[in-house]
């Protein structure tokens, strides 16, 4: 296709810079992508929006596609579109028809898709102002890990060279023009008035602050949060993100409790190569067949071939167990528990998303290895209880505990536990951590083996396979703990977690005030900062000169700092501090005496109040339901499903295809709508009123076995 | 020559089984590396170890090599060699020679070495225990990272086939006989007497413990110290290994003492990608250039091939800096101050060696940008200061603090600070650590610039390029501590680092004791370990009822835990511990009472002798020298050398050849002989006497700038 586009464009000699990055699948991202890549930071460009509209119209007739192409900030309701084109609705064409008729996915949609081939098919709505615009424009060559940098002109030339229908639009003007060849739409749209532009952006948002809402661009709103609250930033290999301090001491704090936690039950810290023969590698065959596609291979060292492929481990079972079996001598070797806090590879080639799916991640993975079933399932649900601790008591994250379906269960393992999330912006459950009891599948594969202890003195001792787990949880919880508390204003951190608990900004002092009373105000703030060090909280205090209140202000919410103490020289008279919250907003004065106490106070508070608003919304979105019927519309509502079910992987397969979206009208998230419902879990706490024999599957009418949890996921 | 070989062997109908493993230079490293890759833990069978010697001959004379044919386990003293062919004495061949004439290197010897071409130029001696030996023999096909098992009479006959002269020697019986084709040996040999062999193996050395001796092998006793003390084990990816929980918590000590003094300073932590596009990689051509040829590549994921190599870091100065382009936009943004705890790839293809040269190694990089160049320097300085502060504070391993020559310079850097120890056993330095200040050669190639906040309003802002430091410690740090303290019981631990300062063991227990009375004594022990603990020192009770004491004791000092207390009935009536160093195995008994107090001031005695020893023998092996003379006899007598310097590259390459060691003889490190001279550093504490102008550099004659320390080095 590539290939075929160049001769195209060089046959019309039209010359555009190429860049190349990462995929991209909206303008935020695309624009990221872009700032990695461009050498110098002053190029200045827009970018061409290109959208896919499906009229709608009775299955017996096609009507054709509308393509929008317009500037990236140009204002575009698809009202205005449809009536440039003369359509009454139209609607964000789904996936397949969008690969149908242009061969392409949206995301790599661009101009350049329409063909002589499919011109028939479509009508183009060309945004007047993009014709207007006299620099460089950046546009996909049907694939958005590229960007051609061309001129209006070039991309006119183009389209008429595919001899497509073209109507021009004026979207700026209230009762717009057309021109171009002579169209249905032409006449009406003379007459047509454009409606209020539906709004993503957010009026006057100052600049520094997040400009997309929430709950109308999620995808756009988690980028700004996560690059503007200085959490992350896009790097130039696709897939692979820069975790900066902001976000990596929230990992650290996570790393020092957990670690903790699982030093206190005897497991030890070690590290393992990150490399991995491809024959030990493929030596559990169920195992590696779930990770193969995606495993990463060094093939080069320097300029020499390295004699076979090695591997980047995608997880540790394969690396470690040889060396179970060769240092797992005798029962009294036993248990052995290792961890690593190290990082894995995973080359998904599916849309990646900061911390929740990328190409390499940091995480700890746990292994051990036991005498019997019973010690390896206890440390199985003992391990699930510190993630869950992770999640509850850390990131004040509601999470549902339970089992994984045989379908959703750990390649090679023997069963699954895991906690649940759910996101309540996008109504999809997200897997938190999963905590696997690995059976003796492994320990027959790799050969880890003891002695019979309980065999009596001189019979045949008999061989013992150990009983493995392993556990691992990772910076995703980061991801889950944004989407989840963060709010139009950016992160909102829980105290236990945040790198800063406390800022405080010096307040009241205009040209008037004098150096000597400034000083002494700034003094008083270190004082104050360092009483609070003293007692245990990070507390920073934000004495830059340079910067207005006001600015810190809006800079440390971006952060999510949980709680603001302002001081200003009406303070120092009162002896207090204003104190203002993160989460609520809400401000009071407190007293200078016990103030330790009550910051310590307000901060168990703040991080109580998290949980319990986040565990509220959890729990009004998950539905009971009684009867099939109910299932799709629950999805539709963003739900998570609780029914009865026979746990057959067949109903599960089943479940998914049904309830697979056909309306794709939302725009709040490009990869929900066509998705099935896969089962999340299933709870150990269990809904009553599940007879078994008697009450059937919702989904099959078959004997169901256990309430199940489903939801669309990520 | 592999496949050539093959053709050979299946021309005399050998088939022998070929197992493929990482490289090795010695028998130890040779098993170590077969354990990860043999299937079957107890598949039986034998090395051959294959020793080619020079006899001793004036130069006119070139007498044919002598190749010594035998089983791993065979005593087979060089002078009973000798004799067996004739000769007065012979020494170890130099690498040269053997592959001057065999044409593969010492490492990759083995009897398939010998061919009809160069038959004529080799006597071989053969083991008569071999060609007795029923089992399978490993053989190396003149290739280390391969073993081939075959039968010993396979080996006959290939040597028959090279018709090469063999003299067959039973080793084992004083007055042994040869046989095969006659021989000058032959005749004498009868009457000779094998005099007692020069034994590199401890009489009656539990294997459990050190079996060789730390002078005599010491590549060999390293090996062992770390694989018996349970710190490491060998990988079956080459030049990778396994860090134990024993060595990986004395990491994780070091990883706090360090993290906190960075912090201290105002250092954050942060996460950047392991992947970096070769766009990036090569931007900075010196740079590079250091390390391009031990990069390694990931060409494919999955079974798809990535569009163009993607490299992992062998450091992340290219990795981070585009991003702080991006980041510094004033200088309000400095200093920046990152850190990561990561692991980095270097392919190298010298011969790697655990923790001192490995392909993956954990360590922290630091890289920091700062306004002005004085700020810069004051930084490089303060982190080398934390890194001695590792090496003498932690590790009670001496250093010296100095900057490299610009011939050993960080590639692209302005200069480099580094901290040099001394590994007294072989005579050869070893650089600790090194912190780079990199001037404003990276800032000028990223394009990191601020304004300068100097100029004033009004007037045309001048842009500055930042000035840049990066400094890294690897895991090298805990080899150069085992290298240093390491004994011939094992590993010697300094109690600030060891994961168990103190290890409590029962001892007096016999078939007599009650029950009650036993349990009574671990009671009594359980208490004392809790109030070590509670004082805040890591103590473990060694309650393991299947072991006796005396099992305990070697097991712990192999592992090097600084000090044993041990507790028996006797001990409980006069309320003491019986208290044994670590280090000096002096025994004194410690009362209960203030138990505590006593075992904390031991521990930093201990701390400070083990210091204080290092230091005394490093002190004692650095000369002075006053002519040139002196400098090739002091290295080989394993001293580091201060001498007046010129400073100038074009010495420095001459110093190193004029002290290349032609004299092979010394068995105790493959590497060394051969090696000529290294600048270590230019000490900042400097020798008095070097008048500038006056004193001459010893090398060349030129004028002498510094005394600059020299010496073989790892």
């Amino acid at each position: 296709m590539a290939s075929d586009l160049q001769s195209k464009l060089e046959a019309l000699s039209i010359n555009p810079t190429v860049l190349s990055h990462g995929p991209c699948k909206n303008l935020a991202e695309w624009h990221a992508q872009l700032d990695s890549v461009i050498p110098q930071p002053d190029f200045e460009y827009k970018l061409v929006k290109t959208m896919v509209f499906k009229p709608k119209a009775p299955k017996s007739e096609t009507a054709p596609l509308i393509v929008l192409v317009a500037l990236e900030d140009s204002q575009t309701p698809s009202s205005t579109v449809c009536k440039a084109v003369g359509v009454k609705e139209a609607r964000l064409a789904s996936e397949d028809v969008v690969s149908g008729v242009l061969s392409v996915s949206t995301a790599d949609v661009s101009p350049f898709s329409i063909t002589k081939e499919n011109a028939s098919s479509v009508k183009v709505v060309l945004d007047k102002a993009l014709l207007d615009y006299p620099g460089k424009l950046g546009v996909h060559p049907n694939d958005s890990a590229k960007t051609f940098f061309l001129a209006q002109k070039d991309i006119q030339r183009y389209l008429l060279g595919a001899e497509t229908e073209i109507d021009e639009v004026d979207f700026t003007s209230e009762v717009y023009q057309t021109s171009g060849p002579s169209t249905v739409g032409k006449s009406e749209a003379k007459k047509a008035v454009a409606p209020p532009p539906q709004n993503e952006k957010i009026e006057g948002a100052a600049l520094i602050g997040i400009t997309v809402k929430k709950e109308l661009d999620f995808p756009g709103w988690y980028q700004q949060v996560l690059t503007k609250g200085d959490m992350l930033d896009y790097y130039d290999v696709s897939g692979c993100y820069i975790l900066k301090p902001w976000s990596y001491t929230i990992w650290e704090q996570i790393q020092k409790w957990f670690d903790a936690k699982i030093k206190g039950i005897g497991v030890e810290n070690c590290y393992f190569p990150m490399f991995v023969s491809s024959k030990v590698l493929e030596r559990e065959k169920d195992h590696i067949e779930g990770f193969a596609p995606e495993v990463a291979w060094v093939t080069k060292a320097g300029s020499t071939d390295l004699e076979e492929p090695i591997a980047i481990r995608p997880t540790s079972e394969t690396v470690m167990y040889p060396y179970y079996a060769k240092w797992i001598r005798s029962h009294r070797d036993l248990p052995l528990r290792l961890n690593q806090w190290n990082s894995v590879v995973r080359w998904e080639f599916k849309h990646p998303q900061p911390f929740l799916r990328t190409r390499e991640f940091l995480w700890q993975e746990g292994h051990t290895a036991h005498l019997t079933f019973k010690d390896a399932n206890e440390e199985v649900l003992q391990i699930l209880d510190f993630y869950a601790g992770v999640y509850e008591d850390l990131l004040a994250v509601p999470v549902i505990k339970g089992k994984k379906t045989d379908k959703e269960r750990f390649a090679g393992g023997l069963f699954t536990t895991t906690c649940e999330g759910y996101i309540p912006t996008t109504g999809r459950g997200i897997q938190g951590a999963t905590s696997h009891c690995l059976g003796q599948n492994f320990s027959k594969m790799f050969g880890i083996t003891v002695e019979d202890p309980s065999s009596k003195e001189g019979e045949e001792k008999e061989k013992l396979f150990v009983w493995q787990n392993s556990w691992g949880l990772s910076t995703r919880v980061i991801g889950v703990m944004v989407m989840i508390h963060g709010d139009q204003k950016g992160l909102v951190l829980p105290p236990r977690v945040a790198g800063h608990q406390v800022v405080i900004v010096p307040c009241g002092i205009t040209t008037k005030t004098s150096e000597s009373n400034r000083d002494l105000l700034y003094d008083d703030i270190k004082q104050i900062a360092a009483r609070l060090t003293e007692a245990g909280i990070r507390v920073k205090a934000d004495l830059r000169d340079s910067y207005s209140p006001g600015y810190k202000f809006n800079d440390w919410e971006l952060k999510g700092v949980p709680l603001r103490l302002e001081y200003g020289p009406q303070d120092a008279k009162k002896r207090q501090v204003l104190g203002a919250r993160r989460d609520t907003g809400a401000k009071a004065a407190i007293p200078l005496d016990n103030l330790t106490d009550s910051v310590h106070e307000l901060l168990e508070t703040i991080q109580g109040d998290l949980y319990k608003k986040a565990k509220e919304s959890f729990d009004a979105n998950i539905e009971i339901i009684k009867k099939w019927e109910e299932f799709v519309p629950a999805l539709n509502q963003k739900k998570v499903i609780l029914m009865p079910f026979c746990l057959e992987e067949s109903c599960e397969d089943d479940i998914k295809e049904r309830s697979k979206r056909t309306d794709t009208s939302e725009a709040e998230d490009a990869k929900a709508p066509s998705m099935g419902a896969k089962s999340l879990c299933r709870p150990f706490n269990q809904p009553s009123g599940l007879v078994l024999g008697e009450t059937k599957c919702l989904a099959c009418g078959k004997d169901a076995k256990e309430y199940c949890l489903f939801g669309r996921s990520y």
